[in-house]
């Protein structure tokens, strides 16, 4: 039995140039990581078929999967399926069922007339095994050279991910694959170098089968150790075993000792408790909320938000008293806790979360400069304010006291 | 003059398994191509002596420029820096002012006592020059080989971008550079094939040297023309003449000519006007005002927000009637007409959006499956509502909507 490679060639001028964000690589690796295929490299290259001609035969040399995605759209600038046609040796003809597909994709759901354009997508290289695209027009396509499996999708996600729906299970079948087991803490309130000189002998001690790793993450640190093995049980309790004691090791720091966000975390706490959250943001601008309600099922346990970013909102909403605002003014501890009484009082909410502060890159003052922020957390009962400074830039900043105020909020629910 | 091409090589087996989206070699790529540098591959390799070895050869051989991210925290699973160093011959010395720097952040930023592990950060290898990082612990490294500049930087992007702040007028000043100037437009209403078909007779006769882009992305399609030359003024009227004959070809689709986004451009009007702005939302959960927020200086437009995300903060907060939410549910016409009502009434606001839909994965019916939304836009004078259906996952629903929301809020302003 052999470790299973894989390669992700992700192709676009947009992704060299900056102009898009590449996901599809990360999503990638998750569903090839779950079944046991390892990703040995991750390349993006141009619409040039040169640089992509290169990059297949880079990758067929040391993977056995080299995943595609990109290029297949149907304008003129996407080069990717010719040229894949040509490294192939493969000539074009006509899909019966990626045409029936257009057709029906056209007729059904998007209530417009074929284009010859679109039927040109059905046009694929007799070398290759199509892979339906049940979300859009381009098919996907399988090919096989010197005993590596090429698969290549367009780049959209969403039809990318619906055609992975069938290439995960062909892999599994085509290959034996090993068991990767990954288990992840996230800690809180302690820095990657404290956390290195707490485990520093654990490390040492691990077996070199079993790698740890380190993922800083503004102000959590996440610790993931990894291991591979054919025999899934026994690699499990070898794993298993370290894990226990890694966390015995941190148990003060732990936030969570499973792969998931702070927003699910304090979600799952809220769903058992059967109780109830509301934010008052305001220059988080509804970023804690919107963070909140990302997971599913949200609604049985979060009440709303009000996102008071002007001052008249804040007097209005949530009777914010205007002598407050100018003796203090809005980003003080004062006005935080002005806002989460008001959010406590319109909202029918076990627990409130009151934000304030200076994001920048303007706004900053001498005494409050950009970065200032203040917090507060509490129930009816009891409340706590916390005085917070962020160093980044403005999306950021907002991102980290988002999940700042996150933590805070279940730190105040599990401790009181 | 040649042109100078540059390889962004990301280290990380978080990177490979998925758990991290890399979204460094955007950044890096847009920085480069804004001073004339063209990203030839981006690559990502994980933790291992080998694979990254292998990547500096490649890439070695076909750039000028090869910047490397991550592998150099304090952490013993960061095992780029003694690569480096066998790399390029080197060895291990302590770089005074990285040590500086180091004992300075922690005792004037961190304000904690140094710890060995973080004295070790200031050693570097004696072939290289250092570019100091005056964001974190970690120093940048700057490498020659056979003509191409290497430059090592921490993995952390506000760490990173703080180094780029200094590589990128040394790569100025040591390179001459071309003007590599993009344009881009974009659209809604009109999808890529429907596109490809107006704009087929301009793209035939572009100029060689000047390249069309089609970039879908959900709802809306950016065109983009790219071109370079080293006379920048002749190079930037060629492509300005190529840019007005296409925006005059899909002048009734265009949302915006700048490569901007959605609440930019809604953004930009407000400002311009002299409006203001609100939300209203259920689905989106504060998606819409947390877009409206990320850009500097919205609190000149933007009023607040109330995010009822309970049907009982729909009745208490914006007034919606109970028998209009019993009757007709809240993902109805009628209930995003009373939230944008209520909205109107309870702030101080030129414009309002109410949004209410069903996102997934579950809550949906037979009468209303998933991806049902309703949108209304309007000031107090006038009102529109709009049905539409997405057809994602929950993120990219909600993602979806709140863009969509924006632009129709956008032609509403504009229109009437």
């Amino acid at each position: 039995m052999k470790n299973i490679y894989a390669s992700v060639v992700t192709i676009g001028d947009e992704l060299l140039i900056g102009q898009v964000i590449d996901t599809n690589s990360a999503w990638i690796a998750q569903q090839l990581n779950r079944i046991g295929i390892a990703v040995k490299n991750r390349i993006s290259v141009g619409d040039d078929p040169d640089e992509i001609w290169n990059a297949l035969d880079i990758e067929q040399k040391v993977s056995d999967v080299v995943l595609i995605t990109g290029g297949l759209g149907p304008t003129a600038d996407d080069i990717t399926k010719p040229l894949l046609c040509k490294y192939f040796n493969g000539k074009m003809i006509v899909d019966e069922g990626a045409l029936q597909n257009v057709k029906r994709l056209f007729e059904k759901v998007y209530h417009k007339p074929v284009s010859e354009v679109n039927l040109k997508q059905a046009e694929v290289p007799d070398v290759c095994e199509v892979i339906q695209n049940k979300r859009g027009s381009a098919p996907g396509m399988h090919f096989q050279k010197e005993g590596t499996v090429f698969i290549s999708m367009p780049g959209v996600p969403y039809e990318m991910q619906g055609i992975m729906e069938d290439v995960i299970p062909y892999l599994q079948k085509r290959f034996e694959l090993p068991a990767i087991i990954h288990k992840t803490i996230l800690t809180s309130g302690i820095g990657e170098s404290a956390l290195a000189e707490i485990i520093q002998d654990f490390e040492k001690a691990l077996p070199p089968e079993i790698r740890l790793a380190y993922l800083p993450n503004y102000g959590m640190v996440r610790l993931r150790l990894t291991t591979s093995g054919f025999d899934r049980i026994k690699t499990e309790n070898v794993i298993n075993a370290e894990f226990v004691a890694l966390k015995k090791l941190v148990k003060e720091y732990i936030v969570t000792d499973e792969d998931e966000t702070m927003q699910e975390v304090l979600g799952k706490i809220l769903l058992k408790n059967r109780e109830t959250i509301s934010t008052a943001e305001s220059c988080t601008g509804g970023a804690i909320a919107s963070l909140i309600t990302s997971i599913p099922g949200a609604s049985a346990y979060f009440q709303g938000s009000i996102v008071s970013y002007s001052n008249d909102v804040k007097q209005s909403l949530l009777n914010v008293k205007k002598d407050i605002l100018e003796k203090y003014g809005a980003v003080s501890e004062e006005t935080v806790k002005e806002m989460l009484s008001g959010l406590l009082n319109k909202m029918d909410t076990t627990y409130g979360i009151a934000v304030s502060g200076i994001m920048g890159p303007d706004g900053g003052t001498e005494d409050k400069p950009v970065g200032t922020v203040w917090i507060a957390v509490g129930s009816k009962e009891n409340q706590k304010t916390y005085h917070v400074k962020q160093r980044f830039e403005r999306q950021k900043n907002i991102e980290v006291t988002a999940t700042m105020a996150l933590n805070l909020m279940r730190k105040f629910i599990i401790e009181g």
